[in-house]
């Protein structure tokens, strides 16, 4: 097969046209910009000779016609508010453009490519919901349920594009031998260590816990020290704590955020009667997540009650680690050293469609850098250098998988 | 001279109608209710036999006739949102009925008692507008420029009330020989050790300032922890060292609160790009404000630049702290010993008509206690047998003074 670079690149840099903010996108799922994107893709599919449909979630599938066996390669259409262009978009188009160039290479394999860009992987109504679908993963009730934050059902979304009533595609664990997604960083380590090629090893559970602290608001001229019980000065020793416990049992990707803090009232003549930190941390082992929530409930029991101030840790959002499968990852890391690219084992921080698929079909990610790191934001970017490198690694992947039939 | 109990415990009854919000008050300064309470005021000076008026900012201001010289007794009738019956009105009212015992004992002394009420204490406008005005310190151009939370001019609700024009009364100090406030403690201290009576030592300083730390905002999940410019973690990290900090260099009665909290953006997945602490401290000493404001600057020094992120301390406010008179001190302790009322000498943590007065005439305060510390809310409350050991020790203190001419 040969990969025809200007072609991937032109496609990419048409579908950024819709919703297009600047550099970046502002495509919303289900948002007139979003559908037409949709629409685009699936003439894009045809055109190519994929046997092309948009399904009643909203995912765009196009399947290789006359095989049995097929790699899917793909990610999602949809962005964050005024995200970045290649954020999901450069998975999708790469599936397009390596289906397109087995078709015209006319393979005598039975093993095809499908490409699918999956619906809302951004989570305007519902994150992942598109690759969930697609995996048996998302109920009835759950799209009943889901609304965007104006307050619009999902129902009402689907049905205003025109694929309500329309089944929902399923993956086929006969056909579908493997699931591969390229995708941009969305950090800045490829970047930083002068690494282009990064081989996802898992992505990242995700955890997020509230530690409160309750203590009593009074006169903060008037009341002495001893005698307050100051929610404020509570929290950040145990924020502090928090940060050397963490320090002791993290592993070596592990990631923290306190991102948000509130006291309350919040005025400055008026000890804090509460405060409270949204605490969240990433790995890619549960022995390591486990480790950090452990240590959250001993910093908070250890602080309770002392100065008269009650402290409770409670868990907001667990979301398991996903690991991708190693001998794919492994063949990827070979297609990349035959390309002669510096490569990088590294977890995914962020979710991405992949994380659903790995628990149904070998799954397997790479990532290409980031510029500055910079993601979910109109000033995202990669070199093309490393766009055109990345479809290599890709479809020299999928060559391999063909040659292994 | 004969303290009337009932008739200062229907007047406080009485004043606390005005606005009246359960057990407390809602009065702020220059609403209908809070005219209403100072017409009444007028009214009861007159029928004392006091020539009373009410000035161009709003003080009313009972004076004894044929007399040269006189203690000036009083404190403030507005309140604070939803405040305390006793917070002001106590002081005021320990002056009428000071003043009424004194003329219906028809002393032969040409010492009499002055009363006053003065405007705005709790500061709807301008804290303190009444005191600074009566001495000497409001200037024209300040009140030109106070306002209300809505916007209302000083200018407006003064001109509404009717006072605007009248000339404002100023404090006479070949007449006034001193000034005695009696109020609230404000704080349970009192309570917790058992005292009826604080000696007010001074009234303390307060100054306010943010530390502000400046970051970068980042994807919480991609961005390894070394990479990252996190103003959350570098402020935890700055108040916990300002705690140990204040620790070290404070007195025996100095206070201080975190009181507010901000982080930006403030989610769950990014990274703080900014995060701000509002800290309050306040001690009688201004060498021990200038030792924490010290304390303050080195913190902001030492984390400024470690870990990428920028920290920097702004003072927002400084008051300095005001002394009482000692030697009124000692009176108001020793009618107090009289009385067979137990004593304790303290800072007023908070800030009070006096602070205003003291710089101008000898000044002194006492404090009777109030129940379970409370203030600043309707559930503020002091025993009926705490108000009137209160007045008894004030009334000793005014004869002594009459004894001394």
């Amino acid at each position: 097969m040969r990969i025809n670079y200007p072609r991937l690149l032109a496609d990419l840099r048409h579908l950024a046209t819709f919703g297009q903010v600047d550099s970046g996108v502002h495509r919303l799922s289900f948002t007139s910009v979003d559908q037409e994107a949709r629409h685009w893709l699936l003439r894009r599919m045809t055109e190519a000779g994929l046997d092309a449909r948009i399904d009643g979630i909203g995912n765009v599938y196009g399947r290789t016609r006359g095989v049995t066996k097929a790699v899917l390669i793909g990610s999602h259409t949809d962005s964050v508010p005024k995200g970045g262009w290649l954020d999901g978009a450069l998975g999708v188009l790469y599936g397009l453009e390596i289906a397109r160039a087995c078709l015209e290479a006319g393979s005598q394999t039975d093993l095809g490519v499908d490409v699918i860009s999956f619906a809302d992987e951004e989570g305007t109504y519902r994150a992942l919901a598109g690759s969930l679908s697609f995996c048996g993963q998302l109920s009835e009730a759950e799209i009943d349920a889901a609304k965007n934050q104006q307050g619009k059902n999902l129902r009402e979304a689907l049905s205003e594009a025109g694929y309500a009533g329309r089944p929902r595609l399923i993956l086929d664990p006969s056909r579908h031998v493997a699931y591969l997604e390229g995708h941009i960083e969305q950090g800045p380590r490829l970047e930083i260590e002068g690494k282009r090629i990064g081989i996802v090893t898992g992505i990242v559970g995700i955890r997020r816990c509230h530690v409160t602290c309750t203590g009593q608001a009074d006169h903060a001229g008037t009341t002495p020290m001893h005698l307050r019980k100051d929610a404020g000065s509570a929290l950040i020793k145990c924020c502090y704590d928090l940060i050397q416990r963490f320090e002791k049992v993290r592993g070596p990707h592990s990631v923290w955020n306190f991102g948000h803090v509130v006291f309350e009232p919040g005025a400055g003549n008026v000890v804090p009667s509460s405060a409270r930190v949204l605490i969240e941390f990433r790995d890619v082992s549960e022995g390591t997540l486990d480790r950090m929530q452990a240590e959250i409930q001993a910093a908070a029991a250890l602080a309770n009650g002392q100065g008269g101030v009650g402290v409770q840790a409670t868990e907001l959002i667990r979301i398991s680690p996903a690991e991708m499968d190693s001998h794919l990852a492994t063949m990827i890391e070979a297609a990349a050293r035959g390309r002669g690219a510096s490569t990088l084992r590294m977890p995914s921080g962020a979710g991405h469609d992949g994380m659903v698929l790995t628990r149904h079909a070998p799954t397997a990610m790479l990532f290409i850098p980031s510029i500055g790191g910079r993601s979910h934001d109109i000033t995202e970017d990669t070199d093309e250098a490393d766009i055109c490198l990345g479809i290599d690694v890709l479809a020299d992947t999928v060559q391999m998988l063909t040659e292994r039939k």
